[in-house]
């Protein structure tokens, strides 16, 4: 097995080009999923836990006489916590310690509610309250991460969401999975869905309210419109496949919704001076996500490239994930040639990546150039897998370049703010003229006499100037 | 004229079923404006500026030869400012004033940079950094409102975008403006497109880089995508007709937007102690809008009731908007009679409104009951309209019932953050033992071989444990 990510330089005549083409990716809509979405999510809403049972015994062959025998409970928690090794019980607590942690500074620093006063006793101010209720939706089968569910559940723990509801479909081994799930290949023979016990034993360390064996379009159909034993959430977050995402985008409006995310990314911004073998293992480490997972290197040292290049020849054949990690490499990776730092740093500016590793050994150089990117990683040290599991901030982060508008998952996305207004007497005179003279501007004469009303004497209403 | 909103009591047994059809609004997306978008915003993407002409020509009768013969300059923005009566004037820079202090509080307060270090010198943090540049659509004809204009610009440039680029149609009379623009009615005579110079004039003083007058899809299209004239922006904010709404949910994604906006709301709590002429005109204000506007009233004393239905039979003829104001309050509107102010605030948390008045002689002793609105206006002096032009606050807020999961336009809306990860040499051992066990655990090696390697002595790579 090879895996040679396209070499390229900025030099080449031809580099905007062949560079454009390799950062190509399509988000195209398969428009027979989005039907089979859309009525899906009509069934749910008209027939309520009739729909989700037959949707979950059709594509997870999981049959149930009632949604509420689907409900998982606190004991079936920390029955799975308690049987897990303890290596993996105390690592799960520390990364939630940690994460716990960040998203408790992540509050202080820009969640808290605020209010001023002028002069004359108006307040002014902004409350920032929790969500009441949240839904996560945890995929089954390959992609099911119990760090995924703790990226999740922490911050809206941290924001002070009082519920938080967990979906996560046990597919039977067998069954058809098309509704929305990966899972479910293999003899069909089991009586159960299969459950990831490290995922709820997640859900034990990371505090999740309730949780239902559903996944799918059915699962978000449920937690957007409520039905008789599934409650009614006001924001869905958390990963799911192509239907997951179909459903998420239809729901949004009814409820608040987390980004879609489109295929992993890593740029690596590199020196030289970072052991080659960790660069090249990091590399690997978002092209073992996926296929379509993107790992590109920027580096003015073209001796160093060459010695990555060698480090990946040498450690691919050890990787359990060979596969996967060379398709990825040889479809979208990518190792490039930059005439120094700084042009490094403009072109990842342009790329807006999820994950940006600044491999240098003077990160705080550069920091300052990057502008756009999910998650900065500073220093040889930080691999970005550390930021994955445990080092506290989100790993939930804008994909295919929307970090140059949108952020990680925080504790701001299971929050709201409402604005604060208490005009004072003497404000609603001052306050009271200029709206006024504005809303009489717009032809807005009832928004003008609302004001003039306040005022201690009321002038003649104007008739529309325009 | 007569306005009678429906008088409902929350002792009625079918109370619930009637509010809830008084409350019901469902924004059905018509499939042919869809579809109609979807091959401009493809038209556009494809022949850029050509396909921006043909467009503008078509929908709005602008002919221009090129794109840059419809862009407007800051001397534009200029003459239109000083040509203004001084009271106009000086109450668009007494509002814009306001309205940035506030803003400027909200990013100090929650809008700033942050870090801290672990004991072993682990950085943790997050970078909040202005978007690069924004554009604002500013509609023409019927709701061109120049306060509009100053609360998207405003908080974009308090969070430090650098570049804010205006569109906004500027429909000949008689043209045909079904491209998505609201106005373009009367005899077809004019040489040029009517511009509002309210708009311009608060361009001048909002702060806008450039502007074109363009509308509709196209013109969302043009600042998503780019053309030769047009710069491609980051996000896109600002209201629009049913063209605009579309094209903005399509392309976000490639862009950011802001929310999708329902009919406005206002829901009034009184205890009675407020003028009934003041509360009536404050439901005048929101009627006044359009006459899907809702204006609801809740308020534990009949006789209160009995005397703002007097108030808007005295005053409702003295209004030019009377036809709209009584359509919007006979249609949409509600006075209704609770036991008590405790469960008139159970209600208004029930419908998570986006204006709310809580017009009581105690504000403070409801409004810690208040969970959900978008703003929340504070005794009987602070009138919905004071916020909707001068007192600070945004007036972008959360519509129908969106309240419960999401917030008013902020300065928030035009940054975005970064994490920051600087894990030590030593804080990597102890990251790294954690990461690694949970990387396993999820069946990612070379997630778990990141972070060993980064350990001083490295142990054997552990099979799949799964």
């Amino acid at each position: 097995m090879n895996a040679q990510p396209l070499r390229l330089s900025t030099a080449q005549p031809d580099f905007e080009a062949r560079f454009a083409q390799r950062l190509h990716w399509s988000s195209e809509t398969d428009h027979a999923i989005e039907q089979r979405v859309a009525d899906i999510l009509a069934d749910v809403q008209k027939r309520g836990d009739a729909a989700v049972l037959a949707y979950t015994a059709r594509f997870d062959g999981l049959q149930a006489a009632s949604v509420s025998e689907l409900e998982l409970t606190q004991a079936d928690f920390k029955a799975a916590f308690d049987a897990l090794p303890v290596a993996q019980r105390e690592a799960l607590q520390a990364a939630t310690a940690r994460v716990r942690r960040y998203h408790e500074a992540q509050k202080k620093a820009n969640g808290e509610s605020w209010s001023y006063r002028d002069e004359d006793g108006t307040l002014l101010g902004q409350k920032v309250t929790p969500l009441d209720r949240v839904g996560i939706y945890v995929p089954g089968g390959k992609a099911a991460y119990p760090s995924s569910l703790i990226m999740n559940a922490v911050p809206a723990h941290v924001a002070g969401v009082p519920e938080i509801v967990m979906v996560v479909p046990t597919p039977v081994r067998g069954s058809v999975a098309t509704g929305g799930v990966e899972g479910g290949n293999g003899a069909a023979t089991a009586t159960r869905g299969e459950r990831n016990e490290l995922v709820l034993a997640a859900a034990y360390v990371a505090g999740v309210t309730r949780a239902f064996t559903i996944g799918g379009a059915q699962a978000v159909a449920a937690l957007a419109y409520g039905t008789a034993t599934v409650p009614k959430v006001d924001k869905i977050t958390g990963p799911g496949n192509a239907y997951v995402a179909s459903a998420k985008k239809r729901v949004f409006g009814t409820v608040g919704i987390d980004m879609i995310a489109g295929p992993s990314e890593i740029l690596v911004l590199a020196d030289g001076s970072t052991p080659a073998d960790w660069v090249a293992m990091d590399l690997f480490s978002q092209a073992e996500h996926d296929e379509l997972a993107q790992s590109i290197l920027l580096c003015p040292d073209a001796a160093y490239i060459d010695a990555v290049q060698a480090a990946i020849d040498r450690l691919l054949p050890t990787m359990p994930r060979a596969a996967i990690i060379a398709k990825s490499l040889n479809d979208r990776g990518a190792l490039i040639l930059t005439r120094d730092m700084d042009e490094a740093c403009a072109i990842s500016n342009r790329i807006a990546p999820e994950h940006l590793e600044v491999s240098s050994a003077e990160p705080h150089r550069w920091e300052p150039l990057l502008k756009h990117a999910g998650a900065i990683f500073l220093g040889a040290y930080t691999s970005e897998s550390l930021g994955d599991y445990c080092a506290g901030p989100n790993h939930v982060l804008p994909t295919s370049g929307t970090a140059r508008f949108s952020s990680p998952l925080g504790v701001y996305d299971f929050q709201k703010r409402s604005s604060l207004i208490e005009v004072s007497e003497r404000g609603a005179q001052t306050l009271g003229t200029v709206a006024a003279e504005l809303a009489y501007g717009e032809g807005l004469q009832a928004h003008a006499r609302a004001a003039e009303l306040r005022l201690p004497t009321i002038p003649p209403m104007r008739g529309t100037p325009r």
